[in-house]
């Protein structure tokens, strides 16, 4: 049987060469149609395949009769990798142009494939704790040049360890899930007091989000093979931040409400395997990590990622941003590896986010923060509007793929429309 | 029917007048026993109170069948105040020393009354999110003076929030587990370098925890009123902190590593309303409060905290702190509703760290950082041996209560022992 990443295999299922879900790609969601309850699919070009009708009718079976019935991945997640393998090649098989069983079944491809315009997308997993990162050393260096100056820019700490912090799980949405401004403490240059309101510098963080399909141990470590291995799959992930909540709160223990308000992510999980293929060394990292932070394998991934701006009364997005998840200096693993190293458990259903993914180009800022650098230079958008953040009813959407010779993985998109604050 | 509160109330149940779990305080856990599955369970006196046969005998329904037969108090704490208040005055009834249902019934008490040594206690509730605050000023003007002068004690927004972060719910354990110290990056002064190593400077924090018990929505905030019916009760916590790892990570993104390898709470989650006798109001806060944030009501506890060490090869523990709850500068309510203020959904099972408790004399500093000052002023114990942080095999135990006329409402301890790093 070919390997589900063949370049060569093609689905019964027309799937356009500039479609995100090739039969290459196979990502996993949560979704409802019809008014019956959330389950498991998986997206095939403008499909979903339903893996609850494939597991009804004996088409699939990963020895957990009814994971795919559940509201969340997390069931199916704890399966481990080896099913996780397993399921994706079934799946593959059963798209394959040229294998009968599902093609010539027009019953059961009645029941099994709905149009992806018929179904609402949900949240795919229970998120069981959301760490954010801080990894793109050019955004940490942006950040650093604009509030501490070209000669202090990065901290001492940064280039020896993957910089995170907890984040808040609990407001962890969908795409599609509109975002309140938040209000919070302001205390703006000038004001002697706080004072409460709405956030005025509202701003996205484009990120790579990986969601931990198996659980470590409180007190143990892992190895970079463990970590690699526990990472079931990715999605696009914006870090929704008010960054003057965030300049008056976060000394000494760091962003608190000026980013639990909101986090969106991307409502397919494309598997780690789907990405294998686009695997590549990241940056040379010097000084070299401490051993328990090396890494021998590629651990980056070739993936191109936009940004686009629909600003409140525009009819169509510009974009704004136009990057690559292969300059992120910290890699995922690593990143997973550090967060065990005190004997921290992890959990199925925890989230790492990469932190905000900004390139060494000027369009490659991945933050209105940096894109407007820190609101002093505002963005131009079509018909004479200016953004030096975001202002209300503007929406943005990330979206982001590896491209294959002749396909594309991706993800997608996650778009998220800004409410007035109530 | 007189209030559980009442402090002229008996139980059939001799209950020592030092006793933390008189008739008057009936707090919840989950326990095992006999092989059997974990289910809730209230202390009385050294008994505990099994609910699932009480329920089950047909002598407590409240509506939901089966819900003390789980392993965890969330599904309690979603039936609301109101059921939590019923279902103590039903339970403060049962065992009431002029009631003759349960007393007279001894079939039932030997079903349901079983010796506290017999069973084993669990963590009483699934952590669904864990925030840490740092609310007590004496801890911040302590830790200040120490690491930037007296002059710069506090920051500048300490006094208008209650300034907190997220800390990590999947190592947040019950009394009694160990605790293996962790490992991390340190640069100790001097160092050109990190390197990655056992923590030497290993601490603990002596919190008090709440447990949120009934959600809000994201994008919705508190009234005071609204977030004290939400929280269900309070525990002792140990924030085991890892000083020389957060030294060298947390700027500028807050503490991660140092405290995610452990947290301890004390088993029985003390009901708010038990603890209603000993509100009383906090500090002056000068300024006052913005809007969001004032109060009306007395929400700080007049509550005694001690917490005692055994070093290891001692025999016995030795006191080396005594404070009060009542110190806080910032109310358990003001945190919830600044948590909630940016819009930012609580969850059944958040737990809320109040933050270090120290009072304004110098033996009642609740961290060793404090109590050694930097390190710099040893503990003296008994038999000569001296602490500045803790030491593998020392054991450290916590306990709170209230002081009624003639009984306590208390908490019973949070124990941890120090295993070495492996």
């Amino acid at each position: 049987m070919p390997h589900p990443n063949d370049p060569t295999l093609r689905s019964f299922i027309d799937v356009d060469a500039t479609s995100d879900f090739p039969i290459q790609n196979l990502p996993y969601g949560v979704f409802s149609s019809n008014g019956r309850a959330s389950r498991v699919g998986v997206a095939i070009g403008d499909h979903v395949l339903d893996l609850c009708e494939l597991e009804q009718a004996g088409r699939l079976d990963v020895g957990d009769p009814g994971v795919f019935a559940r509201p969340t991945l997390n069931a199916f997640m704890a399966l481990g990798p080896t099913v996780w393998s397993r399921t994706r090649a079934r799946i593959s098989e059963l798209l394959r142009h040229d294998h009968p069983e599902l093609r010539d079944n027009s019953e059961l491809r009645a029941r099994a494939l709905l149009s992806m315009a018929d179904v609402k997308l949900h949240l795919p997993f229970q998120v069981a704790g959301y760490t954010d990162f801080y990894s793109s050393k050019e955004h940490a260096a942006n950040v650093g040049v604009m509030f501490r100056g070209k000669d202090n820019a990065l901290q001492p700490n940064w280039l020896h360890m993957p910089i995170g912090y907890n984040g808040r799980a609990s407001t962890v949405v969908v795409s599609g899930t509109k975002v309140r401004r938040p209000r919070g403490q302001l205390k703006p240059p000038g004001a002697e007091v706080p004072s409460f309101g709405p956030c005025k510098r509202l701003d996205f963080e484009l990120e790579m989000g990986f969601v931990v399909g198996q659980p470590s141990k409180m007190g143990e470590m892992l190895t970079e093979k463990q970590a690699a291995e526990m990472i079931f799959g990715f999605m696009i992930l914006n870090d929704w931040s008010a960054r003057d909540i965030q300049q008056w709160e976060y000394v000494p223990l760091g962003p608190f409400q000026a980013k639990a308000f909101a986090t969106s992510i991307s409502p397919w999980i494309v598997t780690r395997e789907a990405l294998e293929p686009f695997r590549m060394h990241g940056p040379a990292q010097n000084p070299a990590p401490l051993p328990y932070l090396k890494q021998h394998l590629p651990n980056n991934y070739d993936m191109q990622l936009d940004v686009s701006l629909r600003a409140a009364g525009m009819n169509e997005a510009m974009r704004i941003c136009r990057t690559n998840f292969k300059y992120m200096y910290w890699s995922s693993v690593q990143q997973l590896m550090h967060h065990a190293s005190s004997g921290c458990a992890m959990n199925i259903g925890d989230i790492l986010g990469s932190g905000t993914i900004s390139g060494p180009d000027k369009n490659s800022r991945g933050s209105l923060l940096e894109i407007s650098w820190n609101g002093t230079e505002p963005v131009e958008l079509p018909g004479g509007a200016k953004r030096t953040f975001l202002e209300d009813g503007d929406s943005l959407v990330m979206r982001g793929w590896c491209q294959g010779d002749g396909y594309r993985v991706g993800f997608g998109e996650v778009e998220g429309t800004i409410l007035p604050a109530e």
